[in-house]
């Protein structure tokens, strides 16, 4: 058995190796157009601030190890060009030299990635735009950053990729923008959890324009001026493009390869193409995300990885693994902060036509009263059944260990009351008796059995908008955290002294209870509610999600 | 309706506080034999050391504070010395003026936790041997330690209370030894896993007698002796012992209640006694162990304050929540490794008769080339159907995660092949493309589908003792780390030359391969398998748990 495999990363290299696991006798080419296989495209934003010291370890294994250990015959600088389906034969060009060739296939493995998005804005071919995508990429920034010392950097897109490499060049002592079209940075989070990271980043004194978005470049010697379409100009030293990429499908296309209406390539359960004896994994091919059921692309390092065994196996034994769908955790780094999700968010229930409720807490990492305790606020997604839709997470400390278990939770198809029930490993250092994630699932579950009803922050920024309301708004907080700051028009009752002040309230009017997280105002509306008010609200995740949702 | 709790910290003060917000009208007594309600059992040790620098720290809530937000009658110092089921009625105590009064009740709640257990050997009653279960018992060691500033500390116990305040003491530099009565310290976990703990406690220079017994303690003027069964004799100038704890049950025994075979509290589903106006919760009941369905004692945190709860519920609605059993997660801070486990152990497994496979593996806590990345190691335990039973992680980061994965999994009825697709929150920081938990789904996979077999090192070595068996013990390491010590009797084929060496070994015959993890000894494997070596196992956990178990 003959398998040529396009790409030798993340994808590519793992199918290879495991094709080769399986089966001693195959004959495995492996095709990779740039010069390194098997590097931490994760990692390339790391090494710019010297957070990786040294750029050799972003090679994860080289082309001689490689070939030593699995017997691959690898190909680097060499890119798959056209693949003649009816003849099985693929067209390689080595880009070194030009020679072109032929190398036939038993099956083909597609996994040559995503390309970064690169709109042709006038002057982005300028010396000082650079892209992200791999090692040349990375060394391509570190030469300007070695022979220029910028001062000024201007990173287009607030994704994962755009936050990583501004908080690299920050650490570099470069003073860094972020220009991003939406309203939010992150996109994976809702706004309210994102505003979160918006904050910390401007505390770290990262610049955000939001809503904004680049119309042109114009180098002069010293700079390059860029323009926003808000009339803004900003100078930048140094110009970083990171506003998404695209699947890398030239090749699949011009086969004729079926693709999905994302964009991608369309693959079965099997990871399949519409040639059975072409195979494709990774960045390039679109899934089906296993909630919404819907065709999407989700670019991410884990899937690459498991798609490629998977599709080794297929190859090599018949199909006889089935990829169930990519639910799209993801995670990253933010200066002190860690932004992770699993799921669905509210854009993206909203859009696939799913009702959903759902509730926000701020728990500590661990026991408050062993020291270095964090906050965690957690958002959590759900049906009025009770299925966990998504969950967000930010956090200094412990927020990838509660999206793990929930995206665990949600492979699982557990429920919002599981949640309550899950036994996570307790100590001091390392919990609370009660979780985070046992805690999101008994807000939810009160939410969902109407011992606890909740308003969010943006139904009631609208209602305080619209002043006609004869909403009471009441911050069940002391009187000391009343007087640090509140919502406007909110009157203070103490939570504890709240049983002597009902009659201060009117039973047949609306009010908002309110506290700093939650939990209070929870307690505020259990009373309320057992003393005849019957139209009751708790402000869902506190004063402190609205102070930054808001603010 | 007028509830009476006995007991007021984790589950009686959960439930105390859930039957408030369940109930604003029912009357509530919460009955404390000790000073204080709702303090944290779980940090005392970390108060020895400094650690958690302030008493009040460990004062989770006042009596004052808990009264004013939940209107509960909270008396203090009183114990419960007697149950008048026929009439419904408790006798109470005033532990300081020694008065007693009855109290009626319309449902009754258990939470008086558990007792630690005090063998009466010659001596125990020294003033300076001390225990550690609540505030007064932290308050008599710390008076202890500024009064006489002791040098030589021995802890009875190598259990999770006994580690913790070896450490404490330690930091508070004092010398510290522990003595344990079985082969290894940590019974949660297996022999193997648990000598990693043994390496890294000594090389913080404490001293482990294992296999050894206190049988007496002997004071002299200015210091005990601690006489042990193997005929040491350890001078000690404090004693503390940790030996376990046995439920609470002596309110419960004298009513009539019935207790099951380990001691504890018998109750149903619901958290209901054998009287159906009492219920109980917490360490001072049995519970079913939800893999094995057997009767057990798991006296932690996470579990007393889930079933205050759902007592809490039961009492006030009727009994609407079925406690479906413990599964026993808990994890341990020994110094700078943490030690978690989830489900059942070997000895567990064996106990209840109960077939199991194995693997142990060794993963990065995080990707290897973004800094600080420790090791984890992750062992395990599943059914040859792939169900998980049980696991155990060791690790200086992230074992706490994985073992919250798995726990999850575990209540999800997961298998093994789940954990191959469970999509983890990644980025360098956090973890890797292939977390450890898809990993350990990786091997345990490949060992229910025989494409990679394991020997364990306990069988491996009695092979090696009897000498006699014509197994060919292989290192497919490199020179090098041969060179710097391997298991007796092994011959060195670095695994990329394997197959240019095929022929120096005997087709026939068993062999036995192993590298540092494990990792290259699959290759291996896979690599002698498919050339007609039909008697090959590779070592599980590799040369690392080797070392660590047999040295
Ligand atoms: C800066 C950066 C940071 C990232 N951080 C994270 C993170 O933290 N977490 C995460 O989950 N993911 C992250 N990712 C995404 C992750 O790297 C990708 O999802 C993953 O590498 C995709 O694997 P793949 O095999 O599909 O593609 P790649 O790993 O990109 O490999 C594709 C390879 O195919 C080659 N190729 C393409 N076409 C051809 C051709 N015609 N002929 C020959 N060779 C070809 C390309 O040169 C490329 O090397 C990051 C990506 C980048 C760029
Ligand atoms: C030092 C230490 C460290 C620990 N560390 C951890 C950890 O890291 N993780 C973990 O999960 N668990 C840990 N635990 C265990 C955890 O604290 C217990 O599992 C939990 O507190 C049990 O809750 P409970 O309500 O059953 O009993 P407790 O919390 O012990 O409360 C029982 C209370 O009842 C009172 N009482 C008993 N009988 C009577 C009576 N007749 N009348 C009046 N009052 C009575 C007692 O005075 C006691 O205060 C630790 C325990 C200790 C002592
Ligand atoms: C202090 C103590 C009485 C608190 O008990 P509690 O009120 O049940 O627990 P919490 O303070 O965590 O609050 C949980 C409640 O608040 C609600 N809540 C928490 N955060 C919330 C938020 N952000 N928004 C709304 N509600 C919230 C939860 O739904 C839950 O209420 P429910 O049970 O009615 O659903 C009890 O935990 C205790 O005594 N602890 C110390 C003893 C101990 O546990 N020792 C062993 C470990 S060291
Ligand atoms: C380096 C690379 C080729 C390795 O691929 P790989 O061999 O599939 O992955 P690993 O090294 O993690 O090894 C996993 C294999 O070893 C086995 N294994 C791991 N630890 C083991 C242990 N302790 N004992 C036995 N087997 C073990 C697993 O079962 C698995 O084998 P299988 O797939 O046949 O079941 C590939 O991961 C790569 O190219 N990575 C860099 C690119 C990349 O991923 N970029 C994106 C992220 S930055």
């Amino acid at each position: 058995m003959k398998i040529i495999i396009v790409g030798g990363v993340a994808g590519g290299a793992t199918a290879a190796a495991r094709i080769r696991r399986n089966d001693e006798t195959a004959e495995i080419l492996m095709i990779e157009r740039g010069q390194y296989i098997s590097f931490a495209n994760c990692g390339l934003p790391y090494h710019i601030s010297g957070m990786i010291e040294e750029r050799e370890q972003l090679l994860v294994t080289s082309e001689p190890a490689f070939t030593e250990r699995y017997r691959v015959d690898v190909r680097s600088h060499t890119e798959a060009i056209a693949i003649d389906r009816k003849n099985k034969v693929v067209r390689l060009r080595n880009v070194t030299s030009g020679d072109e060739y032929d190398e036939s296939y038993d099956k083909l493995l597609l996994s040559p990635g995503a390309e970064p998005v690169r709109p042709k804005l006038p002057g982005i071919d300028s010396p000082r735009v650079f892209g992200l995508r791999n090692i040349a990429d990375m060394d391509r920034i570190m030469t300007h950053l070695a022979q220029h010392n910028p001062r000024r950097a201007v990173v287009i897109g607030g994704g994962f990729i755009g936050i990583e490499v501004a908080e690299n060049l920050h650490e570099k002592a470069v003073f860094t923008t972020i220009v991003e079209g939406c309203d939010q940075i992150l996109t994976p989070l809702d706004y309210e959890m994102a505003a979160i990271v918006h904050s910390h980043m401007r505390d770290k004194n990262i610049e955000l324009y939001l809503e904004d978005k680049v119309e042109q470049f114009e180098d002069k010697d010293s700079h390059t001026v860029v323009y926003l379409s808000s009339g803004r100009r900003l100078q930048a030293d140094l110009v970083v493009l990171a506003i998404g990429v695209r699947p890398e499908t030239t090749l699949a296309r011009a086969a004729g390869i079926d693709l999905g209406s994302t964009g991608g390539i369309r693959v079965n359960s099997h990871l399949q193409t519409s040639d059975p004896d072409i195979y494709a994994v990774g960045d390039a091919i679109e899934v089906t995300q296993t909630i919404s059921g819907q065709q999407v692309l989700i670019p991410l390092a884990g899937p690459a990885n498991r798609q490629g065994r998977m599709a080794a196996d297929n190859m090599v034994f018949g199909n006889s693994k089935t990829y169930r769908g990519t639910q799209g955790t993801s995670i990253l780094k933010a200066f002190d902060l860690a932004a992770a999700t699993t799921g669905l968010n509210e854009k993206q229930l909203v859009a696939a036509d799913i009702p959903f409720l759902s509730c926000i807490t701020h728990s500590g990492s661990h026991a408050s009263y062993y020291p270095g305790a964090k906050q965690i606020s957690l958002k959590l997604l759900f049906t009025d059944k009770g299925e966990i839709l998504g969950a967000q997470a930010v956090g200094a400390d412990g927020a990838d260990k509660r999206i793990d278990v929930i995206a665990t939770a949600i492979h699982g198809k557990l429920n919002v009351e599981d949640l309550t029930e899950l036994e996570l490993a307790y100590a001091p250092p390392y919990g609370s008796a009660k979780d985070p994630v046992n805690i999101a699932g008994y807000v939810a579950t009160n939410v969902l059995n109407k011992s606890h009803e909740l308003i969010e922050w943006k139904e009631l920024r609208a209602a305080l908008e619209t002043k006609e309301s004869d909403m009471q708004l009441i911050d069940v907080r002391t009187a000391e955290e009343f007087g640090f700051g509140s919502i406007p028009t909110a009157r203070n009752i103490d939570v504890n002294q709240l049983r002597e002040h009902l009659d201060e309230l009117d039973v047949n009017k609306p009010v908002v209870l309110f506290c700093q997280i939650g939990l209070r105002g929870y307690l505020a509306y259990r009373i309320l509610t057992q003393h005849g008010f019957t139209q009751v609200r708790n402000l869902s995740g506190g004063y402190k999600s609205y102070a930054w949702a808001v603010d």
